[in-house]
């Protein structure tokens, strides 16, 4: 299998603006070439969209716009995770020998779609987000005994990593007393601990091992991918303490890259909610069961940005289609040692997860230096 | 580059039912597992669902409904040619061995909103593909000196060859006075020029060589992909009488399996509407320019079935999602001469043409046995 690298990447304000999805898409395409000008747009074989947005053709129409004319473009969708879905899609085209250069661009609008996964009959009458994260917050509560404060300190670390992020939607610290006293929406679930729908894009391009180390100075290379699909309905989860699609995925990257889960220095995972940091942390097996919150805990009392250092979906905001590829720029960043203020220190194995549907799908990626 | 074949397929009768997108997709997968009850769904590593709706999810869901738990499930999008895009994917994943087994589920409904291309500004107030179309045929009978008449003979073929099709949407045949005497939609588009939007659904599986050869009798390789965006807006072609992506596309496909254009047995391509016939036939190269409208009268005069045996988009339907799948099907059974009265003789080397929105982007494929 050919190697594969970052070459480049592109990424704009996540905002609550109210523009057309070619325009999103557009914005983060236009940083990319801004920062790599020295990418020759005629050598782009590929172009894949990333969104939920139901506009067709966005592929071709973001190439014309952009001045590529690319063999290989279309759109990918799977709710949450596809920007992770698209990186991988880029990875097997080049990996394959169907192409050398690949730009993957991501984008959403704040009033997306994907937002509610309507054909989930097993959620009944309580179709958004909000309810399925309810259901894994009080089953975590309840096995583990631990207590809504104690699940605030994912937003509370969350929105001041954030803050050393330019792009994040919130440029805000909060206190765990902030959280408790935001807007309770369900039982379990309070404003700050949701992660919102948000206008944003990403845009990231990946080459075979001959145009990485010819067109990035620093390459960064995709060496771990892992997939599962366990369902699409929420209740044919086995557990709701814990996230099966994310732990097979897991496995699965961390077997292709030869690497053990303590070998990662840096992770970008999917806090939808606040719930699901501790769950995730658990089930990619980086902190054993039940321990979750006390690691986070723990970062945040040493000010270690090692988990969601842009601030996560919870600090950054969540445009569905962006938000994979956004993760991926982050880890490549700090891959790069450079992240700003969010560096984290020996950064040379970074891991990126990306779910959909209250897990009942992940990618997981890892990427070295 | 690992070799990629053709597995198992499925296929329903396109119709005008009023059904959900998922029920369609279901319809073939349940054809596809009947015909190759000996599939084990477990060894299914990816799910891809190539549709034009905008419902999300529907791999994870289309999974969820067939017992399947994959590694890689997304949706794919490029408006008419959604399928072979779909399927030159599912090839990259097995290629780079990030797979060996992947289902390729393609489906739409009558009323999908891909029919026509909203963001086309260059259309002006017409943006229904029936004026796209009138462009190419004024430009075409105006170069080659034909008539409506001339042009007629695609439909009254297509047909024809439709009505050996047990899935077609068309049982019926026509004279060219039927077509000359159908609703004029435009000055140069009658209503039986044109492929109408149906509901229909194709499904395919591809393997790497070893579970090919395992799981297929007859087994059918994808030894050519060529695909090529030229634009997304109409007015970006450079010609109104040929077709720019189709050319550069069918040139890479053909230079990947090493064969030439005369080595082909058999043609799908994408006659959308009468004048896409003659102008895809001469953009491929396997008739002269200006030529391929005698070429389609002497195959109809002969009886030859080698240029859209199954009827062609005009005499199947165009369920858009699901077309690249359809004609990779047929194209398939030609090969493994299994196409009962549509079968072409001495079929070996096989063409799939695919393309969306006036042949802005296109895709060939090339089949060997």
């Amino acid at each position: 299998m050919n190697k594969v690298g970052i070459v480049g990447y592109g990424i704009t304000p996540f905002t609550k603006e109210d523009k057309k999805i070619d325009s999103i898409l557009l914005d983060s395409v236009k940083e990319l070439f801004k920062n790599n000008s020295h990418i020759n747009r005629d050598y782009i074989d590929a172009v894949l969209v990333s969104t939920n947005d139901n506009s067709k053709y966005l592929s071709p129409i973001l190439s014309e716009m952009t001045g590529i004319q690319p063999q290989i473009a279309h759109s990918i969708e799977n709710l949450c995770n596809s920007g992770t879905n698209s990186i991988v899609s880029a990875y097997s085209y080049i990996a394959s020998g169907l192409a050398d250069l690949v730009l993957v661009a991501g984008a959403e609008r704040y009033d997306s779609p994907g937002s509610v996964l309507e054909w989930d009959a097993s959620r009944g009458e309580y179709k958004h987000p909000i309810f399925w994260s309810s259901f894994f917050t009080k089953s975590y509560k309840r096995k583990y005994n631990f207590s809504d404060e104690d699940l605030a300190i994912v937003s509370v670390k969350n929105h001041k990593q954030a803050k050393e992020n330019p792009n994040a939607i919130s440029n805000k610290t909060f206190t765990v007393e902030d959280v408790m006293n935001s807007k309770q929406l369900t039982d379990d679930i309070r404003l700050l601990d949701c992660s919102q729908p948000c206008t944003g894009s990403a845009s990231i391009i990946l080459g075979s091992e001959e145009k990485t180390k010819k067109l990035s100075e620093k390459p960064i290379w995709i060496t771990g991918i892992g997939q599962k699909t366990i369902s699409a309905g929420f209740t044919k989860n086995t557990s709701f303490t814990s996230m099966e699609s994310t732990k097979q995925a897991c496995e699965t990257a961390l077997k292709m890259s030869k690497k053990d889960i303590k070998n990662i220095d840096v992770i970008e995972l999917h806090d939808a909610f606040s719930v699901c940091e501790p769950i995730a942390l658990e089930s990619l097996r980086f902190s054993d069961k039940g321990n979750g919150i006390n690691m986070i805990k723990e970062l945040h009392n040493t000010n270690n940005f090692k988990i969601n250092p842009r601030g996560g979906l919870i600090g950054c905001g969540h445009p569905l289609g962006a938000t994979g590829i956004a993760q991926t720029i982050e880890i490549t960043q700090q891959l790069q040692s450079n992240a700003s203020k969010r560096q984290v220190d020996n950064a040379n194995v970074g891991l990126v997860h990306n779910m959909s549907a209250a897990a009942t799908s992940s990618t997981v990626l890892v990427l070295e230096n």
